[in-house]
């Protein structure tokens, strides 16, 4: 079982933290759009950023302030305008941003990492940095984690944040997150975006190498639609200040902590692809029976992304043809007569013959998750359920590697939402 | 220009061809669906086969026979039955298939390939081909390239034919062939297929080279959701009927003929793109300025099989940022300050700078390319024009790489058609 349990707070969860989100104007519909983490103390800073070769000033900035020392105070995160696409002058901009947040926290500007998310190729709104920065220091508290979740999204319908608990000894360690994923009713504003805080003290080396398997595990196992952003970034914080013993290297301590950063990466990445645009439920795709661990996130990846497959499960058909078609095409070697798979309990193929099954029965099932996905608070506050996604599982019969990816469905709505933007 | 002249009658264009298309109770519907290809004499044999590792019995079937002897005389293609996770049974069906038709043709069962396309995990109807294939057999006709263009689609909507002529000396070659897309109301009808036949005598090994370079301009650049099917296949025969000198090496004769089989081949890829379940236009990727033509093609396929491009198309709306984005995820490394985007006529990025454009017109040349894209002839029959796509330049600015692809728009009906099979 879980080593560790749930608390509030998000990013501000952790010992030594505060954080603010406020309006600053760069959202032209007046939400908010400027969010700021702090730590009241050097902390060991660990990134992962998009792989794309066209890249935001943001993450070219953050990567070379990394490379330099891998440690941070403070990161600034604006939504509206994603600073892609806007050469040395976004470069520039990024810069500016920094030396303000220095400035007003009275901090070495090289200590602030940025990130960006909105429309590509727009410059920022500078004067919007000018004027909100000073409010956003002055609003920053321990208990901003909820303000910071709400100032990073673009078009989400919901936030994404979560914190837990473990203990060291007795002393206890947290890890707080928030992120947000892709909504695109603005063209391109297409970004994940996830923070991580923690106050273990855990050597910078391995916290960059916990943080790339956490990665590895989430939200490189998530799709919404196969497109990668210009600005996707995952930042992750670490400062010591839960004062228990120093973490250097991979043992019982280490495994605890990476096991809860995992599962704090995982519910983020599920969260988005919940949230994906237009879906009515999160697809989890778990794997077995792969070559190695790679190969079944593969897998399971490919067939997460599959658009026949999320058509048919919008369509509440239980179309395991498909589900074995994108397996077959994933890359990973592997003999179709051992092809085992399940939708649900429904056992569909099993060692690459097709089986008779309920196909009412397994619709329905398909139809009661996605009933069950969303509800609303007494407050009618809107919200996704991530405990009961619709289980995919296939078996590839070949060695013992395991690997798991989550998606959507493909809607109506998908195709409304990105193609009816009107210029 | 092109060295060559379009002809009338598709695979029964080259000389020493006889085909048909029949209906013989494989498909619901009633519609043709049962088609041979009939070489008088001896053909060389090539063919390209789908990756996948969920694989239909008459692809390992024809892997088979073509690496034993890459010579065949006939090719059988059902439509209705896809004969694709039907373990051991599949494969003896298809064996029985090769069986009746060289009974029935007085020819060697080992020459005779097989093709199939239609619903994932049924068995094909033994019954309809016992007593289809005598009469297809007694229908073939060296007019019957467009009977037998019919009788292998699925839920396209329009057939896919053509036929090319050259001359080398002052004696005719030509190339005739046919295709399917995808069409998928049925549940796993995702089948690629293309039939190519020529009159040429060339060596087997150079012509399985050239069909495998063709295809890899053509069919591998065109995408319409991304998911590959378990029955892919193109089949091409040439069978030295022209009587023109033995080709068995490259030269100016081999390379015309290679730059008409790409023209073929490309025509049936583009056909099948235009034809993409729910498709309103065709979209032509153009990248140049690559390291090379593979990464070019890369760079062009990614683009084109962007879910955020297709949907930006068919909302009309000049989105070059997500043109950028999904150039800079493809895996090809490049430096996006050197990126160029053209739309039609217009410079959308230059050098990496976003440029002010007109927007207005940019949405018009979209919406004007649609709906040129399709019309009917006199008699009511719907025709897709492949002359004028809607074309997306991108020029990576790295070195002399070129390459195209082909995909069409994601519109509402993509989902409705995959989503709206009823269990």
């Amino acid at each position: 079982m879980a080593d560790w349990q749930q608390v509030d707070g998000g990013v501000t969860a952790p010992k030594g933290y505060t954080a603010a989100g406020i309006t600053a104007g760069l959202k032209p519909s007046g939400a908010k759009d400027l969010a700021l983490i702090v730590s009241e103390t050097e902390a060991i800073a660990a990134g992962v950023f998009t792989q794309s070769v066209v890249r935001a000033a943001c993450v070219d900035y953050c990567r070379k302030v990394l490379q330099k020392k891998a440690v941070a105070r403070a990161i600034l995160c604006n939504a509206g305008q994603a600073n892609a696409a806007t050469g040395e002058q976004g470069l520039q901009d990024a810069l500016e941003t920094a030396r303000l947040i220095g400035e007003n926290l009275n901090i070495d500007p090289n200590s602030v990492l940025l990130a960006s998310t909105g429309v590509i190729g727009q410059r920022m709104k500078m004067e919007a940095f000018r004027t909100g920065i000073p409010k956003l220091v002055a609003a920053l508290s321990p208990t901003g984690g909820e303000d910071t979740a709400k100032a990073i999204v673009t078009t989400d319908l919901v936030t994404k944040s979560i914190a837990l608990e473990t203990t060291f000894g007795d002393r206890p360690v947290r890890i707080g997150g928030i992120s947000k994923g892709s909504g695109m009713i603005h063209p391109n504003m297409a970004t994940m975006l996830a923070f991580v805080t923690c106050d273990a003290l855990v050597s910078s080396e391995l916290w960059q190498q916990m943080l790339r398997r956490a990665a590895d595990k989430s939200f490189n196992q998530i799709t919404v639609d196969g497109d990668s952003s210009t600005n996707d970034t995952l930042l992750a914080l670490t400062n010591g200040q839960s004062r228990t013993p120093a973490i250097r290297e991979m043992g019982p301590d280490a495994e605890k902590l990476e096991a809860m950063l995992t599962e704090v990466c995982q519910y983020l990445a599920k969260a988005i692809a919940r949230d994906g645009e237009g879906a009515t439920c999160l697809i989890e795709v778990q794997v077995s029976g792969a070559p190695n661990d790679a190969d079944a996130r593969q897998v399971a990846k490919t067939v997460a992304g599959s658009s026949l497959v999320k058509s048919a499960i919008f369509g509440r058909d239980p179309n395991w043809g498909r589900i074995a078609g994108a397996a077959g095409r994933a890359g990973v070697n592997f003999d179709q007569d051992r092809l085992t798979i399940k939708l649900g309990e429904f056992l569909l193929m099993e060692e690459g013959q097709p089986l008779p099954f309920d196909r009412q029965g397994a619709s329905n099932y398909m139809k009661e998750i996605a009933a069950k996905s969303s509800g609303t608070t007494e407050t009618g506050k809107l919200i996704q359920h991530l405990d009961n996604p619709l289980i995919i599982a296939v078996n590839l019969g070949m060695g013992s590697g395991i690997g798991k990816a989550w998606g959507c469905d493909l809607s109506y709505d998908y195709v409304k939402i990105n193609a009816e933007y009107t210029t």
